[in-house]
């Protein structure tokens, strides 16, 4: 194996360092007046727009083991949790800034791949990098991811806004970053112990690619769009259908009832499921970082919304005093709960 | 002394944490429609201003030590630093977003003081918290500010706007927060070695508030308006003198000529530096996170710069190729470095 190059950040010092990895970035959006390299990235927006921020952060040993996170998917990653925010407000994703906390055990070369990540999501999802700072961590990367985007002000959707009746709707299928990553601990675990590591994901490679390099769902938004479809409510799937559609009955001070046998849950994450003795509906319920798209849409849109082939629906909103509730094929109702396995009532 | 109650993070959860953390913030800006509690907040500028973003993260141990940095006054300093970068673009700030990624070595009730400093700062600037994320760090805390504000377009002041002939000013004086920093260090030494820890910071009460409150310098940029004056060029000084002026002589490709005299030093700053036997002016040119503000402006508008009262004037910008010096009293010239001691030409 060839042995790469390898340039220590200390040689480059901070502001070296942010011009190479920022270097090749180039702005195409019409709303970035300024982007690196200022105190602060300029956007104007179009009149009539808002404009949409979010924050996240990851943390090396929390969100991501390097051991087996290839940081050109881990900056891939990031951009996608950050766009998939926006799109989440039904809004347009535009600019991202990146924060970085690096170890010195990183070489400049190791960020550079990271940053290949970074800009290959930017090219794919028309996203201008506008700013950031790198700084030294005491222990672990650190990735913070700053998105921006836009919407016309009457076409934001929110959490709080789905009504009694509303059809719940899902996009793709739920649980498989959540296998892709148990996938991966499994093998990091057998590698330990083996001289010569061959790791088994034969037929698996979908669940890696939904866990290693997940793509946010620009199609849907736009998709929605062209069919004049404006959501009721809308949350992206980060943090497990269970918790995030709480979160839209919490804000929009509703119940729910979704039915198990509805729940979209692909081929590969029931294999392994079954293959490590595990309920593929906890994965999907709990497991998040699926980066689909759970949204409501009034009962009069049914039809529309089938129509456009890339979404399920998997219950409907009730009142808020009959709480969420998930509902099995023999019929027992069980209380969802944000975090760990329901419970039965 | 009475023991404070301690609420162990894990009891709330993060939803639990948020609501606890952020539930007394009120909103205030016309320019905020949604803040904390969507995927994203949602800014809707004035017709005609451009919306200015900018992050910064602080890590433990690195940026800050919590054995001397109270968490109040941690969170008021983060505030100042994301909004002395809008200022820097001469916009009025407005929003914040704050993330969190918390050692569980940290109780509910430090996070409540850190919050208590962040609301403080926001009353007191006006500025709405709009959003953030909370998560467990492995390790020290770490605390991401990213800055939203508003600014006409054409009011914007970048880095790049200075010219030959115009004036090199500064606000306050400089080297406070780092001689701060240094007393600090000083004292927590000093008590690593004794029983019965009593601090001397007797006389150095103005750099240590430089350094753990530093307010940002809202009021430079309301002056600047009142007079009618836009800078040609403006930044913060967060990384040193030297440094901050090297990134406008950069991104402007000019020169530039300051003078040791001229560059203001406070009383205390210099007490410590002598009784520490080191050279304040070291501790200007290098030492940062005065939070200060750096400008130029043309020669012709001298008189009304001198007029604001709250402005040095230290020097001026020449060509590219002439670069960036350090005059002395005795003529001698200096060659400004980013970091470091500047050396002798």
């Amino acid at each position: 194996m060839e042995k790469k190059k390898r340039t220590e950040i200390a040689e480059l010092g901070e502001f070296g360092l942010i011009d190479r990895l920022t270097h090749s970035f180039a702005q195409g959006n019409s709303s970035t007046v300024a982007g690196v390299g200022d105190d602060a990235a300029v956007i104007a927006p179009e009149e009539g727009d808002v404009v949409l921020c979010s924050t996240d952060t990851m943390f090396e040993g929390v969100d991501f083991d390097l051991t087996y996170f290839p940081l050109k998917h881990l900056g891939y990653k990031a951009v996608t949790s950050g766009v998939s925010d926006i799109l989440a407000m039904n809004g347009t994703p535009e600019q991202i800034t990146v924060s970085l906390g690096v170890s010195s055990k990183l070489s400049v070369e190791a960020l550079e791949d990271l940053y290949e990540g970074i800009s290959f999501a930017c090219r794919e999802q028309h996203i201008d990098l506008v700013g950031g700072d790198t700084k030294a961590s005491m222990t672990g990367l650190v990735l913070g991811i700053t998105a921006i985007g836009s919407a016309k002000k009457e076409q934001v959707v929110y959490r709080s806004g789905a009504r009694k009746h509303d059809l719940v709707c899902i996009t793709g299928n739920l649980g498989a970053a959540y296998m892709g990553l148990r996938l991966l601990e499994r093998e990091k675990r057998v590698l330990e112990d083996v001289g010569h590591p061959e790791p088994q994901f034969d037929g698996y490679e979908y669940l890696l690619e939904k866990y290693l390099k997940p793509r946010p769902r620009t199609d849907i938004i736009e998709a929605l769009a062209s069919e004049g479809i404006v959501p009721t409510s809308m949350i992206d799937l980060s943090d497990g259908l269970a918790s995030d559609l709480m979160q839209i009955c919490k804000a929009s001070k509703c119940g729910a009832r979704i039915y198990l046998e509805r729940i979209p849950i692909a081929k590969q994450t029931s294999a392994l499921a079954e293959e490590m003795h595990t309920d593929p509906v906890v994965a999907a319920l709990n497991g998040g970082q699926d980066f689909e798209l759970l949204f409501t849409v009034p009962l009069s849109m049914q039809e529309q919304v089938m129509r456009l082939g890339l979404v399920d629906v998997i219950g409907h909103i009730t009142d808020e005093s009959t709480g969420c509730f998930l509902v099995t094929p023999d019929g027992s109702e069980i209380r969802l709960k944000a975090q760990g396995f329901p419970e039965k009532e």
